[in-house]
């Protein structure tokens, strides 16, 4: 592992927080802090709790990476003196504590009115409503703000094949943010099957039950047919995140990028290491946007027109759109004059040297997540002169305005025009000097989702 | 139809709020109540908005069974000087209007911090204690409050086979009860297929994204092989509440009518009319809470040994445990001498003079949604001791507490004697002279959920 220890620092998943009873003396805060920075942990928030007598109770955040670090950091603290130790909490365990979300009522039941109404017998005459007129589904239930978050379970994060329980905490996460940022109601859907059209054919009995499926976390290559088959087949919205909201961010970043260094994307070439789920999305969506010159690469190298090794119809289809000259070198080699670097693929696959090799004023986006190809740090050590990874690149900042712009206008589909209107949006609202904008402020949402009912209405 | 204007005032199902600018004066609203009375409408609540000038706002509720009555209540109010309306609108529609519930984040995402615990890098580490400890899903996601409400649209309401998206409003009530009654997440879950192998296998495939499942107005007999094969594939409650929710409620009412009347169960004679979800759920309760003596009746007369016509396995079942002396007489000669009448058909299929035949201190339950078997006040008229239907039977009264106690100590399936003790309960913490408990209470719900639990630990 190459991870640098500032690396590992802030890559640390693992959230704790420390309430101390600590005397209030001068200094004390800034023993405590240096006893914590001596254990190379960052910190986090700092919340002043109460004050008991002569001392104030605090709930100090620190960030670890493993349960180890963590006794290092209480070891180290209790070496401080004037200060106790109350209770120590993992932050991430007890946020996710009964799960992310929750189904409410959007109506208080507080009389029999209210319950007549709600239920029986009056939702007898919505009911048939529905049935005279079936579009006024849209506006009498919650279809307009329901969208199932479909998981199979078997690409979960960087953790891979997991299964489908395992996975839950991700897609209650995915709605939590679908909640906040776009009052999207997300349903996180679990379908216990590894066979495409078993997912297919489940989705589709269930499919009237959703204004939108959003897919996720399904490994390659059968997302793409599941993607496919679904759009087919139903007439609501249909997106593989992993694949198209990765895309649109990545998209968006890039459009600063080229900016920023005075690029012209359609004379750029491309190296994209990754021909997953988010590999092909990316190669299609900067097509798309007008890029000429992209070569994929995965595992055993460049994917090529009449190359045999580990090879599916996806890689034949990118064999054909990509890599004009048909270059088969090593990955090394192929790093040599590209501007652009995109990775989709593993942590730590990529060095300095490859980085070197790149054009002058390379651009550099190791996305892989947690850790990417190669730390930002490394690569701007190496020449590049921008570098972001999957800290910066968060496809939370499409799909939320994405699926809220198509909810809103009943889309029966998201189209690439939507997701390049997303991307153009995003880097047009960024702010000076920064490659995305704020991904907690509403008004970033709210732009997707204008930008993408723009784009469907065009 | 045999409907009195009483009934016909009390069964509306659609709610009107007439927003009224009303001059100040003594006597206007008496004026106001006098016209829509005339009109034989239903008053519900009376709100005052506020006060402009020399008049008062104020939203005036009416209970109308149709549009043309809403239109006469308009038309008479109108006449009575001193009075202008703002705004007419439809209560019922308005409620529904989006969806009775909203999904949303238990957590607020305001800083980084809490995006990084919800979603990555934090939610890896609750995806890997779940790898690492699968039970401890039902500790950090929200399948311990999380509740499917499966409908395939068959039989909905009173209104049959009308689709999965007309019923949507419907399984939305529910889990707006649910959520209101007992901090429950239900899922409105409408699987597009009549073919109950079909429903079985999509629901199985799904099952791993819920804490148990509740079917809901899927039309007999499939609902029986649906809720059976269920509840053999799944290690989850699985409950159809059109049987043993409404089973339930119907005998913690008639434990309190039979005290009332001092009428043994062991010794009365029992006439329930239909053979659907609801009539087999009963007939099998009664049997277990020790009533001897039932004939079930269908549209074609009495179920007996060796009847063919319209048979089914189910119906063969109810044959083989009912009807001891295979009794095969018309339905006004079923009714003689009948200590208890209980009707799941439907409405207005049983006639004064057949409960005027039953024994002395009858207790009649007429049970048919929204209109029953015979009126309640026709049944008193005609002599029985105890007449309650579908209003006062609101199987809302047991399922949330049914499903939270399953819930709360992860049991695996809801047993009939969970039934039981709810029943038991919901009958016990009656008020004096009434046979059910208010609906409203939360406590009402709380008793139902700590006897369904003590009743699974027995």
């Amino acid at each position: 592992m190459r991870k640098s220890s500032w690396q590992e620092r802030y890559l640390a998943s693992q959230i704790y927080t420390l309430r101390c009873k600590i005397e209030d003396n001068v200094g004390m805060l800034g023993k405590i802090f240096t006893a914590i920075g001596q254990t190379n942990t960052n910190l986090g928030d700092v919340t002043t709790i109460g004050i008991e007598g002569k001392s104030k109770i605090r709930d100090i955040q620190v960030y670890c990476s493993s349960k180890q670090q963590l006794d290092k950091v209480i070891e180290s603290v209790k070496q401080v003196a004037g200060l106790e130790i109350l209770n120590v909490q993992d932050d991430v365990m007890e946020i996710h504590r009964r799960g992310a979300i929750d189904i409410k009522s959007r109506i208080p039941i507080r009389t029999l009115t209210d319950l007549r109404m709600i239920y029986t017998p009056g939702v007898a005459s919505v009911c048939q409503k529905i049935v005279a007129e079936p579009d006024s589904a849209w506006e009498y239930t919650g279809l307009c703000d329901r969208v199932a978050v479909v998981t199979n379970g078997t690409a979960v994060l960087g953790l891979g094949n997991i299964g489908v329980v395992p996975s839950l905490p991700v897609m209650e996460g995915k709605a939590a943010i679908f909640s906040e940022f776009a009052n999207i109601s997300a349903v996180p859907m679990l379908v216990d099957s590894k066979n495409p059209d078993e997912v297919v054919e489940t989705v589709c009995k269930i499919a009237k039950s959703f204004g939108a499926i959003q897919l996720e976390d399904i490994s390659a290559p059968t997302c793409f047919e599941i993607e496919k088959k679904l759009q087919d087949r139903l007439d609501i919205p249909v997106m593989h995140d992993d694949q198209h909201g990765t895309a649109t961010v990545l998209l968006a970043a890039l459009m600063n990028a080229l900016k920023k260094t005075k690029k012209d994307p359609k004379k750029c070439s491309v190296l994209i290491l990754g021909a997953g789920a988010a590999g092909v999305a990316i190669t299609k969506i900067l097509l798309k946007f007008g890029v000429k010159d992209i070569v994929v690469y995965d595992s055993c190298g460049a994917i090529y027109r009449g190359r045999t090794e580990k090879m599916n119809i996806y890689k034949q289809q990118l064999a054909e759109i990509t890599n004009k000259e048909n270059q088969q070198c090593s990955l090394l080699e192929g790093f040599k004059g590209k501007d652009i670097f995109i990775g989709v693929a593993q942590p730590n696959a990529v060095s300095k040297e490859m980085i070197a090799a790149m054009a002058k004023d390379a651009l550099v986006f190791p996305l892989s997540n947690p850790v990417g190809e190669i730390t930002v740090k490394e690569a701007l050590e190496a020449g590049a002169a921008v570098a972001a990874d999957g800290r910066t690149i968060n496809n939370a900042l499409a799909y939320p305005g994405l699926f809220r712009g198509a909810l809103n206008i009943k889309a029966k589909d998201i189209t690439v025009d939507m997701q390049l209107a997303a991307a153009q949006t995003l880097a047009q609202i960024s702010p000076e000097g920064k490659l995305l904008p704020d991904i907690l402020e509403k008004a970033t949402h709210e732009a997707v989702t204008k930008a993408v009912e723009q784009a469907y209405k065009e």
